[in-house]
């Protein structure tokens, strides 16, 4: 009966949640180095735009700063934005990142190892930078209020633009911003904790027999048979033939487990993948029991079914995407991984459910310049965005739900009275920017009455700054 | 009479005046680029230290951010700090600006254009973050409050640096910095305004006749004779062979008024080159009565004298060397004024003493683009650092001598709270920075003291920052 229910909810959520927006796309055109002058080619980066609201003389710009992923996701799934358009008169605009979607410098060529170097976050801050500068009409006076929003990435983007270009934006929400993810500031293993204790809230089996399955899939995999059983079962689009496509696999579903924590909304959603409402309540019901050998990998092969094919469109599992798996088209964020967004990770199968796998830094760096011919620079981000120093900044709320891993990096208490922490029980990954939805946890809907709060203040201490004559005191 | 007096005051003040303030000289490591991963290379800048005063767990780091030029001359005329070092028991740290001094990314081949590309405020800064990381000793927590210094160009870094890095740089002393001399935001014509200003000031004939000297040279310069005359009178280095030869001697000439006004210090000082007390006085001594023709050039060859031979060391005078005459070897200066340090001069000849030149947006491009292959970027500035806007800033002091003609770009009224404009009457360029000296006028001692209040307010914020415990306070 409760399937039944859920299931009717499902289906009503998909339609509801699946709001369609209108907006134009626009190119605008930005230098591929802002820094430095060594090269000198441009390149356009996309943004869309509503102006439906917008009260043109004085309404405000709303700005998502896009994050690793063709923009039209990010537009389609921050409700909030559109939705609170037309109580503050704003224009909505969305920016895509660099070198994602279609923003590619080097088109098809963008990701290659030679011209991948000008992804940066520095650089895509930049490009919004110009393109809000544009959009004021390059007035020395800025006529508009700017008030950046990001989820994720996204939001980490939408509170350094506050922090870096505190004259251009003037105010951030930041969701799920997991700032505090870099090297010395967290501990490398709360991530895959907090995954984990999604599916333990379920149901202890739930996260125990994903901790139990690791070693029966690999016991599997070491054999012809195993591995066929594991091909034809799980419907995966390549047979497993060496210990590259065994680790492929291995990080397909660690990767799935953490996904499935992450977007753990109330309603079905389409964001990074269709998936049904709770999704992990969802695929923990098929490792409710106890479960060993072929019965538990028949369970985990049900769960793939529901990761990887919801909405029965998909052939076979395409494992071989690893942690890219999904809407985004995110394949530039491994690189930035490697370079700039270097965040640790661990997990050692006791507190969390995933196979033991230390942080090792030489390794990864190992790795990262072997695939791209860079080092990683570890501090770079704490240097250049304030790691545990965002007092210093102003106007940012930074919104974290608790059903999601990534708070473990995010600011949960604020900084001061100008950088909001707002923790959202019952809530995944940025949940208070997506559209509305009846099945909204109740301290979603007041995060987001306290969005517009803050907002409503940071446009009119902008509006008060404009009116007001600055006097001179001066000494002498 | 008077004449002897100041030449007893100024051979005094050339002997307190050249205090010899002692350091260690070090190399830092910095990446060519921090904002992108093309290319990956690193290099070395040099910074000085003196700990002699530093009380090491708990006392400030004085951090000046170089500007153009070897660092040791900043070190050694920026004696404001090593003055008050001792009573804030300060580390007293100057950093070498990229591309200049010894802080060279390519040896002696930096300056050509396939190299030259990588010499940027931007990245100049990120060198300066590095470097404070370092010398916070990489903590991510810092231990030392930091107080940025700097003058001029100098000036403009200090506040930038407190702009961008907010959590790097806990306050900024930002002396005679232009940052209003940008494109729209400032009268291209207000520098040579205020530089003719001076010596009108001294006698109304003293800037008459350097108006009236301009159609005069241009006439001896016209022709073999005339030529030969301004060759051997004022012992040019090399003859007027063409009419490049004459621009160069021209700018140069221009140069030498600025720069006189700028640096009109009321005592003897060797900060560009070795000059006089109150140097456009000195010097207006030899054009007090009208004159014309070539007792005109006489006299103005007597002021190329005092500008270019006042320790009596020099054999010529070398024209050709532009406005990069002196003594900080600021060759890539314009560079940076062809890409982003774009400030629009101008003169009319009539509210100044120039000869007319407009400003000519499209010649200027078009130039910068024939020596070094790229093309301004007029706008970057105002976007990167903030414009008219820097009240979005917070801990700020600048300071402005109404003597200096880049006062016409400086911030004479304070902003904020926090963002305070020093209007100091009788003081040229960041006189304030100066090692004091019994000459100094009351206003610039007026303006230390007001420097110290601030440096101690902002080092009391750092501290009440580092002791207080944050509480949370969420909302749920």
């Amino acid at each position: 009966m409760y399937k039944i229910l859920q299931l009717l909810v499902s289906l009503f959520a998909f339609v509801v949640c699946a709001p369609k927006y209108s907006y134009t796309v626009n190119k605008f055109q930005v230098p591929l180095d802002h820094f430095g002058f060594q090269r000198n080619e441009t390149f356009s980066i996309r943004y869309l735009v509503n102006d439906d609201n917008w009260d043109q003389g004085n309404g405000p710009i709303f700005f998502y700063t896009g994050n690793e992923g063709q923009i039209e996701v990010f537009a389609n799934h921050t409700g909030f934005m559109w939705e609170i358009a037309a109580q503050f008169k704003a224009k909505i605009v969305f920016a895509e990142h660099r070198y994602y979607g279609e923003s590619m410098p080097f088109k098809e060529k963008s990701l290659k190892n030679e011209n991948i170097g000008y992804l940066s976050s520095a650089q895509a801050m930049a490009d919004y930078a110009d393109l809000i500068n544009y959009l004021q009409e390059n007035r020395i006076k800025p006529r508009y209020p700017v008030i950046a929003f990001g989820g994720s990435y996204g939001g980490m983007l939408a509170a350094y633009m506050r922090l870096k270009y505190p004259h251009i934006v003037n105010g951030a929400i930041a969701a799920s911003a997991p700032v505090h993810m870099f090297t010395g500031m967290t501990n490398c293993n709360i991530f895959n904790r907090l995954a984990t204790s999604s599916f333990k809230n379920v149901n202890i089996n739930c996260s125990s027999n994903i901790r139990d399955s690791w070693s029966v899939i690999r016991n599997y995999s070491s054999n012809a048979n195993g591995s066929e059983w594991l091909h034809s079962n799980w419907k995966l689009c390549s047979p497993l033939k060496n210990s590259t496509d065994v680790a492929s696999l291995l990080d397909f579903l660690n990767s799935m487990y953490s996904t499935l924590a992450m977007v753990n909304y109330p309603y079905a959603s389409d964001f990074l993948m269709p998936l049904p409402a709770e999704p992990v309540r969802y695929v923990c019901q098929y490792l409710e029991q106890k479960l060993a050998g072929e019965e538990l990998l028949k369970a985990i092969g049900n769960v793939l079914e529901v990761y990887t094919n919801y909405d029965k469109r998909s052939k076979c599992t395409d494992y071989k995407q690893g942690d890219n798996y999904g809407n985004l088209d995110a394949a530039g964020w491994d690189y930035q991984a490697c370079t700039e967004m270097v965040m640790p990770m661990c997990s050692n199968g006791n507190t969390d459910m995933f196979e033991p796998m230390p942080w090792n830094y030489t390794l990864f760096a190992e790795d990262c310049h072997k695939k791209y011919n860079v080092y990683p620079r570890p501090e770079m981000a704490r240097i250049e965005y304030g790691g545990d120093r965002l007092q210093a900044a102003s106007n940012i709320v930074f919104s974290n739900g608790m059903k999601d891993p990534w708070t473990g990096g995010g600011i949960l208490d604020s900084l001061s009275d100008t950088i909001y922490a707002e923790v959202i029980p019952d809530a995944a990954h940025h949940l208070d920017l997506m559209p509305s939805n009846p099945n909204d946890p109740e301290p979603v809907k007041m995060t987001r009455e306290m969005h517009k709060e803050h907002i409503t203040r940071w446009i009119n201490q902008f509006q008060e700054q404009q009116s007001s004559i600055r006097h001179p005191h001066n000494h002498m």
